[in-house]
């Protein structure tokens, strides 16, 4: 009573789920698609590229990197970025993609946590390096990047400069075959509070990921977000999440890839016009930066294709893109689902659809993509059904989630529970698996065993004229468990108070669209919200202000 | 010195590529798509469809069927097969497709080779099974399966009809995890002589082949085989090697499917219209069979989009169907490789291309799809380059290559060498990776170190106008290792004889065709051509007469 085996794999037959596989088809498809540098103007045919790659690998085993090693890369977007992308993992080591916006000791300490030995470091980076080299316990060398043609002397002892250390390379390298579950790439996610953690992906979950992602992007009719004809610019940074591991998708497909370098608007605008971009993913606020920067006026962006995550699309800015000819769709997932796990479906239908319907498509966090197993649960773990209405936290099975957070046990187990990956959102699933989320759990308000998101509340609540902000948080209650209670700014010359805000949410409770339990108890007008240090609104902070009054 | 693993998988984490998984976006996709039976006139909805999966999964268990049991089933193409193509292996048993077109006896061999358990077949092999049931070693069981709304009485005992079996279970089945590497399906090539070798595939390789094609079905601009709007009807029996696997790449996707039961034309042709059926798979006498059938005349083909496999499309037929509006393109693959390696790639420029150049590309056997690694080698196993002009063996490594023959050592160390899987198929690869393939290894003649195409010598000699039908094969010459010899037969009226031809001959040498050595040593007129049961030339009867000549 068992399942029939295929027979012990011996080697000649073992065919492991790599990162090398992906090139195979790379440049059979790219013609003469080109990768593009914004940072320097480099341009490479694919041939060159894989040429660099084999190139980096020799520049990396010949600086000492082995298996199991771990290289830091901290640079731009950059096609070099791209090259460690593959040759790093390629050569069986470990590509640290460091987040370099975070705070110089958060930098030390995910290096030193990741154990990084050799660090590729672009010039904007070495002076804080050469700052903190005493404190980097486990790096042993510093290779330079540059966007210069000629690279400026560097503030500490590197072993060369990147574009120096290839043209002096071997062009070709024999990348061996190892374990597909070999860890590939890690790169830290960061909370509101605590060390950041680690998340890692092996050769097997990026492989699947970009094969899963790659038999989606093309086949809505509605919505073609990458063909063989396409141009992709990422707007969301390599080291964050691999830039959403589409740079992989790109790749394997063989598509015309453009990296901006810095995101600043007048450079991403320039290169969106002359290299004909027609794909980009980015955070809404990027978007919004960019459509309202003064160059953009001129421009014609019709027929752009942006898929937007990271935080909630909303439906002001998905109107005003969709106004501009932008086809804009929303993408779920985290640092720690690799990250894609569903993205904006729209039906054979949607080219009938009115502006609002084609809005409220378009700002929900759409369908999972194949292989993802999506469910809601409720707090006691059971499975909620698909109406549409039931909220719980989003739990999903998938084969490229992060095992657990890097030398955490703890926080990995609580990631982990009853074999589900528990993503900390809260959310609905409608009956044709559209997934909306509605808040973050430790922010929903439980009362009397409902579940109020918060955000829906702060939504409704900033319809009101005077209003301007208004966050929403949960309190302990004796009697219901949790209560929701408001902290609102209100607009310049305006006032507003308590009843007036209950008033108004009366409206809302005829109409139907909440209960009675979800106005909050209290409503208290502060000069100031209080915002992290990302600039999203400190809950925590309020709710312990809040009890302390 | 070791690559770093992702901790040891515990149960939780784990998540095996298993076959249950394709299901999952299916119906999320699907929308109001159906699943079409032209056998009967059924007509399901997805989440019809997957509830029969299920119920059909509980009729198999309840049948005694257990992990690592096997299966066989014996129909035409229609949803319930489609239907055992993912209970079957869901519930952890294996699918023996049976080809139905063997001779009684080998259908025999096949099942007691592949030690058949339970057999569902349908009315029109019930006779067969009837007679040769006492032959059948391992069979315990037998479920009928009929195209009629009342099941015709059995010639012989069975556990009853398949749809009455599935009215009565319970619509819902928990299906189990397990290795990834547990087989799936098994069924049998035919070579010309010999047993039918058995060939199977694991669930990870059907999942990995399915995002493979999945990925490269929609992505090219210019040769949309599949997209969610697309309406997809198999002309490949589902018996041989799954309709080359694209009903779960059609399944996956959601998309509207027509299973066609028996391949009639006038039925194929009805349902292409009604169902508005627009991508198919086919060989290439099924499409010319259904061209020229009288219904065809008034039918309007374009968009159609089909791709051709199992043998070489001929430039005749690519340019019939391209007159037709049909998009017409070369898969490339094999039993024993899942199928697909390598399918026909239009570049961006493919819009401009006159008709010989749509002819020229689309004749080709393609670029190999993702993940995919084709070379070809010379006798000694060194790799040949890329230059569309050296001709050598096709061989291959991919995750989806069966891992031998069953239960055949001897014939699958010869399949399997040097850690790549032999085709036996000889071609060559052009810089941009297009694949031709030329010619069987066996049927290719190694002449003073030279290979020659006998597939180049047939067409060239066939260009003579008083020439019906050329074969071309190689004898052994103490000098020259192997020469060419030919036989021809003559169009009614004319005369040809070994002068005429090798003087026509001259002129493909003269215009740097071909080279003075492929010239056949003799070429003998013959009244007719001898031919295998499948219709092919029999190059191996005609090498003896010649031998013993």
């Amino acid at each position: 009573m068992a399942v029939k085996l295929i027979p012990p794999a011996d080697d000649a037959y073992n065919y492991p789920l790599l990162i090398k596989q992906l090139l195979l088809s790379a440049e059979r498809y790219a013609g003469d698609n080109e990768i593009v540098g914004g940072n320097n103007g480099q341009r490479f045919s694919y041939a060159e590229f894989v040429e660099r790659v084999n190139r980096l690998a020799n520049v990396l085993t010949e600086a000492g990197i082995k298996e199991g090693d771990t290289v830091a890369v901290l640079d731009w977007d950059t096609p070099r970025y791209l090259e460690c992308f593959f040759a790093v993992p390629m050569i069986g080591a470990v590509l640290h993609t460091v987040n370099v916006r975070l705070a110089p000791e958060q930098i030390v300490y995910t290096m030193n946590h990741a154990q990084d030995d050799l660090v590729l470091a672009h010039d904007d980076f070495l002076p804080l390096l050469a700052q903190v080299k005493d404190q980097l316990t486990t790096v042993k060398s510093y290779m330079q990047l540059t966007d210069q043609a000629q690279a400026p002397e560097a503030p500490l002892e590197t072993i060369g400069d990147y574009e120096g250390l290839l043209a002096g390379a071997m062009t070709e390298f024999d990348f061996p075959d190892f374990d597909e579950n070999a860890v590939a790439t890690t790169f830290y996610t960061t909370g509101t509070t605590g060390n950041p953690k680690g998340v890692y992906f092996s050769h097997r979950q990026l492989v699947l990921h970009t094969l899963a992602l790659a038999s989606t992007t093309s086949m809505n009719d509605n919505m073609q977000l990458m063909q063989s004809s396409s141009v992709y610019m990422p707007i969301t940074p390599m080291f964050h999440v691999h830039a959403w591991g589409v740079p992989y998708v790109a790749t394997m497909m063989g598509l015309k890839q453009v990296y901006p370098g810095r995101y600043e608007p007048a450079t991403l605008l320039k290169l969106f016009v002359s290299e004909q971009v027609s794909f980009s993913h980015c955070v809404p606020t990027i978007l919004q930066m960019v459509l309202s920067s003064e160059q953009a006026k001129a421009i014609d962006f019709s027929g752009w294709q942006v898929l937007i995550g990271g935080s909630a699309l909303t439906e002001g800015l998905a109107k005003a893109a969709l106004d501009r000819g932008i086809q804009i769709y929303t993408g779920y997932g985290m640092s720690e689902t690799c990250p894609l796990l569903s993205t904006t479906w729209l039906p054979r239908n949607a080219a009938d659809f009115d502006t609002s319907e084609q809005v409220q498509t378009r700002v929900k966090t759409g369908k999972p993509v194949p292989l993802v197993n999506m469910r809601i649960i409720d707090t006691n773990g059971r499975f909620l059904p698909h109406d549409g209405e039931a909220m719980g936290e989003v739990v999903v099975r998938t084969p490229w989630l992060t095992q657990g957070y890097l030398h955490e046990p703890e926080k990995s187990e609580e990631l982990w529970a009853n074999g589900w990956m528990h993503t900390g959102d809260v959310g609905s699933i409608d009956s044709g698996y559209t997934l909306q989320i509605k808040d973050r759990i430790k922010d929903v308000i439980k009362t009397g065993g409902e579940w109020v998101s918060s955000l829906d509340i702060e939504n409704l609540i900033s319809q009101h004229s005077d209003i301007e902000l208004a966050a929403v948080i949960g309190l302990p209650d004796d009697e219901w468990g949790e209560r929701p209670h408001a902290v609102v700014t209100v607009r310049e010359g305006a006032t507003v108070d308590h009843d007036a805000v209950v008033q108004f949410m009366q409206n809302f409770i005829d109409d139907g669209v909440i209960e009675k339990w979800a106005v909050p108890d209290t409503i208290k007008v502060v000069d100031e919200i209080p915002r992290t240090s990302v600039g999203k609104i400190d809950k925590k902070l309020i709710r312990s202000q809040l009890q302390s009054d």
